[in-house]
């Protein structure tokens, strides 16, 4: 794979920079999964929506959707892929990982589409365009807040005692490709997230699975979890998966990998991985699931980019200066196992 | 107008059914404006990001970007229009509005891509993908949820005392073109509000025009009041405003309407407008700020739907069943002011 993988990551730093147009036959969205949920004994009030318009009495008792999810799709004229590609984000963000990056250059997304998929952004539940319901009677527990500094070790930019507010104070890792200046921008994608809604959001991106799938998925970070389960619960209807930095996976003493030996998985991991003590914690767990799903016959490849010699990249990928180049990687990955015509 | 708008229905009308794809150049997102906000004095806990990964210490202070919003494009290869279009939203509400209607129809984002327009399709502050700050420190007040019921008679969909939450028990308006089936899954759309924001907001669209514009706005509701306002504050920038029921504009006794006499605009009514108290009270508010334009010498027209014979729209007149003949007479107007090559 090694030879092949690195003459696509060739071509493509070949190909020309004029950007490509794509033949588009529709842009649309929709929200799946959720249920109604009902609040019941709180005061009304009244409001004013907005400057100059008469006051309104709002009373906050009623029936609310809570627990769906949020999903756009760019489907192509000609899709060259097999299957409609689904990009899913990680933990306290949304869709807008996989768009432009922070700096400005061409996201995931427009590299995808490119590339020949009809592709797929979620906002999972509770997050960006899915929307959130009140806390703590429909959503439970009270939500958290990334700090702008919180991603800066943990998404492993720089040292933990590297950030600073002052742009101009920030200690990085030497050779981040992360793009520096646009870290404040970066920081501005972030959304509030609730701990307790896992199940939530598990039942909504099943649902979203049994509505587009068959599929390839393409997950980040804590929505590594949510699809490799995703897999267990609908495992003819996930062509592929790679897994961008994954922060969870099952466990094989109470799932079964056997369920999910049919389906190729890549997982791939950036750089600086054993400078940060929760992501060596975390990699023997998805190791853990890799090797279950190889002894059950299945298999799971692992793009170790610095063992590639590819160094520098940080926990956003899909951000990083060398985004595109990634992407190709991925893109031949996904090409070999036979999903691209 | 009246004759010509007519003609350009009928054109449409007479088109063929078959969908027309569309040659993108680039999909794209950023987000604009905002700015740091700090909080302090809150005890720090552990919590876990997802199941099965380390346990990890949340300190809830430090800063936090605020205010910001969020925009997403797509840029067509030869674009019609003189200028991008900007879709944007109403309260309550995300850029959702604009895409895919609940019922499963072309949107209007698709509509005027098809029409030869770049489309830009934002998220107000606080809202989906624009992310949303932790209140009351940094955000004041609290969030205001709209029920699945609210919307129902506000939306003028049907009457005050014909919404249930059994939907073979709803009683809605004579004709009216709402696709009733899908109601429940259009409340998916919604999101929660804080009805203190308003200046930041504003500060954010003005920073928006000023990163995009010149352009045109077709702008929706709660949002009509914002773009009214980001005309008033960059009256270069706004080649025309099409307002889409527009739910508060300025006080021509506080604002100056010959500041933006040069603009011209397009007020654009549905159906049952004085069966809802609501809306009997708010369109005078508007129809001073039209005569005010107007007195100064500006130009605005109104599309008054049920004068022109065209009954049963709501107030969500680009999700009714005859969303895509309605967008024809927007695009129709947009043309005759010489926006379109």
């Amino acid at each position: 794979m090694k030879a092949r993988l690195l003459a696509a990551a060739l071509a493509l730093a070949a190909a020309p920079a004029v950007a490509q147009d794509i033949s588009v036959r529709e842009i649309g969205s929709f929200h799946v999964g959720g249920s109604v949920a009902t609040v019941a004994g709180l005061e009304p009030r009244e409001i004013t929506f907005s400057p100059g318009s008469p006051p309104f009495r709002y009373d906050p008792n009623g029936d609310f959707q809570a627990g769906q999810m949020y999903v756009q799709y760019v489907r192509l004229a000609n899709p060259r892929a097999r299957y409609p590609l689904l990009l899913m984000h990680g933990g306290g963000l949304t869709g807008v990982t996989w768009e432009t990056t922070p700096d400005g250059r061409t996201g995931w997304q427009m590299d995808f589409l490119r590339a020949g998929h009809d592709v797929y952004v979620s906002d999972a539940v509770a997050r960006g365009r899915a929307g959130w319901a009140r806390y703590p009677e429909i959503l439970k527990g009270e939500p958290i807040f990334r700090t702008m500094g919180e991603g800066w070790h943990l998404f492993r930019v720089g040292p933990a005692d590297g950030w600073s507010r002052e742009a101009g104070a920030r200690r990085a890792y030497d050779g981040t490709r992360f793009p520096l200046a646009a870290w404040d921008q970066f920081t501005k994608q972030s959304v509030p997230r609730w701990v307790t809604t896992d199940p939530m959001i598990q039942a909504a991106y099943d649902a979203y699975v049994q509505r587009v799938c068959p599929c390839v998925i393409v997950v980040h970070s804590q929505g590594g979890n949510f699809a490799f389960r995703a897999a267990l619960n609908a495992p003819d209807k996930i062509k592929a998966i790679v897994a961008v930095e994954p922060s969870g996976a099952p466990n094989p003493a109470n799932d079964q990998a056997a369920k999910v030996k049919d389906i190729p998985n890549l997982m791939v991991w950036g750089d600086y991985l054993d400078q940060n003590a929760l992501w060596t914690r975390i990699k023997p767990a998805i190791d853990r699931w890799d090797g279950a799903i190889r002894e059950a016959g299945g298999r799971v490849d692992e793009l170790n980019l610095p063992a590639r010699g590819i160094r520098g990249n940080s926990h956003m990928l899909m951000m990083d200066a060398n985004s595109d180049e990634i992407a190709g990687l991925l893109q031949a990955w996904i090409a070999e196992r036979g999903l691209v015509r």
